[in-house]
C-alpha cells in the first residue's frame, strides 16, 4: 500500500506573510501523520504503510519566485534565484521534516534540485530510485516544490501538484491526497462535490473559464488527478486522519 | 571539455577538531575555481568548460559516520544517523557553496542523498540528468560524500572518491582532480611519483599491503582513476590553479 500524500502550501505557511509558518497547522498534519504510521508499526504482522509527501511552497515559494521572475514555464539563468527559491523551500522543509520526526515519524529530506531535470520542451525526468529505495527500506520521503535545471531555460519551478502526479505514476501509488485549505472541491453553492470522474465534470463543476487555469488552481489540480490510475481524495487538514486509515474523504477523483 | 575536481575533505575541513572548517584553505581553493572560470566566460569565442566539484567530508563527515556506525558497506536504519551524517554534510556544503559564490562561481548544491540509492549488492545507481543539464546551462553543481539509500541495509555512505569516478564515466570527463593534502602520490623517499599506468605500478610504489585498503586510501584512490577512461591528477592546493588551467600537476594516473 503506497500512499504519496500532498500538504498544500497554503496549509502549512501563512499565505499573507512572507516565509511565515502556520505552526498550528503543520503541528496537527504531524500528529495525524505520526498516529496514522504508529497504527502499523514494523513487525506488527499488518504491512507498513509506504508514505511519500510533498509539501507545498506557501509563502516560503512563491513570493521567492514571483519576485525572480520564475515559474514552472518561464526560466532563469540568475544563480541568486536559484539559492533565494531553492533555500527558502529547504528552510520550509526542515521545518516539515523536524515537526514530523518529533512525531516518530522517519521523515527525511528529498530535494527535487538534486534529482529532476526537463528537456527543452519541459519534459521532466524525475528518477524514482532513491524514494523507492528509502520507502523499501521503511523511511518516509518529504520532497517540496522547488527549482529543477531544464535544458536551454536555466531553472525553472517544479510545483509540488506535478510532484505528486509524477511520483503517484512511478511508484504505482494505491492512494492519493492532496490535503488542502477547503475540505473538497466545491461547487458554485460551496457545497463539498461528492465524486469527480470525467473531464466533462471538471468543467461543468468549476466552470470552462477555470478549466483553462494552469497557474495550480482547483481545476487544473483536478485534471491532472484524474490522469492517475490511482484514486485521488482532495480534503481538508481537519479529514486528514480520516485519509490516511485509508477513507476517502473531501472530493474523489477517479476515473470511470 | 568537461572537469571532474575533487576537494579532499581534510583539505577544506581541520580533520583533528569536530565540525571545523579549514576556512584559510577553502578560500584558497574558491579563489583558484573563480580565477579559472573567469577566464573563460560565456560568450567570449573560448568554450565555457564544463566543471562538476565534489567535494569530502572531513571533521564534518567521518566523526558522525563513525559514531552512527555507518560505513561504504555497514548500514543503519536510525532515521537519527542519516539526519547527523546528511546535515553535517549539507553544512559543509553550504560554506562550499558560499566561498564559491563570494568568487563569481555559478555553484549550485546536489545532494547524493537525495539523487542516488543503492541495490542489494552495493551497486550504486546516480542518475545524470541533473548534473548534465545543469552543466549544459552554465552552473557548477557541487556534490558532496553522503548517505544514500541501499535495499536491506537503511542508508550506506558514499564517498566523495566514488561520486567522482561515478561522475567522470556517466559524463564522459575529460580531466579529473583530485586535490589532495599531499603534493601527489608519494613514493617511499617521499619524491612525487609522476605517472602511474598499471595496476603494477600502484603496488610497486605503495606496497603490497597499502593496495589492500578500501578506506579510502591513496591505494584505493589510484586504483580506481586508473580504472577511468580520462587521464587523472593528484595534486596538492598549491597546484589547483594549474590543474584548471589544463595542466597536469602532482601525479598523473592514467592507463597506457
Amino acid at each position: 500500500m503506497t500512499t504519496v500524500l500532498k500538504l498544500g502550501g497554503s496549509v502549512i505557511t501563512d499565505k499573507d506573510r512572507e516565509e511565515t509558518l502556520d505552526g498550528a497547522a503543520l503541528e496537527t498534519a504531524a500528529t495525524a501523520i505520526g498516529s496514522a504510521l504508529e497504527g502499523s508499526p514494523r513487525g506488527s504482522g499488518r504491512a507498513a504503510p509506504e508514505l511519500v509527501i510533498v509539501h507545498g511552497g506557501g509563502s516560503f515559494g512563491h513570493v521567492n519566485a514571483s519576485e525572480h521572475g520564475v515559474s514552472t514555464t518561464s526560466g532563469s539563468h540568475d544563480v541568486g534565484a536559484v539559492h533565494a527559491i531553492h533555500g527558502a523551500m529547504k528552510t520550509l522543509n526542515r521545518f516539515v521534516l523536524d515537526r514530523l520526526l518529533e512525531q516518530g515519524v522517519r521523515a527525511v529530506p528529498v530535494h527535487p534540485f538534486s534529482l529532476g531535470a526537463r528537456d527543452t520542451d519541459g519534459t521532466l525526468t524525475l528518477p524514482s530510485e532513491p524514494v523507492e529505495t528509502l520507502l523499501a527500506e521503511g523511511f518516509v520521503p518529504v520532497l517540496h516544490g522547488d527549482v529543477v535545471a531544464q535544458r536551454d531555460a536555466g531553472v525553472t519551478i517544479i510545483s509540488g501538484d506535478e510532484l505528486v502526479t509524477e511520483l503517484a505514476t512511478d511508484l504505482d501509488a494505491d492512494h492519493v491526497g492532496l490535503c488542502s485549505t477547503v475540505p473538497g472541491v466545491l461547487d458554485d453553492d460551496g457545497a463539498v462535490v461528492d465524486r469527480i470522474d470525467s473531464y466533462e465534470d471538471v468543467a461543468a463543476v468549476l466552470g470552462a473559464s477555470e478549466s483553462t487555469d494552469v497557474t495550480g488552481g482547483m481545476a487544473a489540480k483536478v485534471e491532472a488527478l484524474l490522469a492517475l490510475e490511482a484514486e485521488a481524495s482532495i480534503f481538508g487538514l481537519e479529514a486528514l486522519s480520516a485519509f490516511l486509515e485509508g477513507e476517502s474523504p473531501g472530493t474523489t477523483i477517479a476515473r470511470e
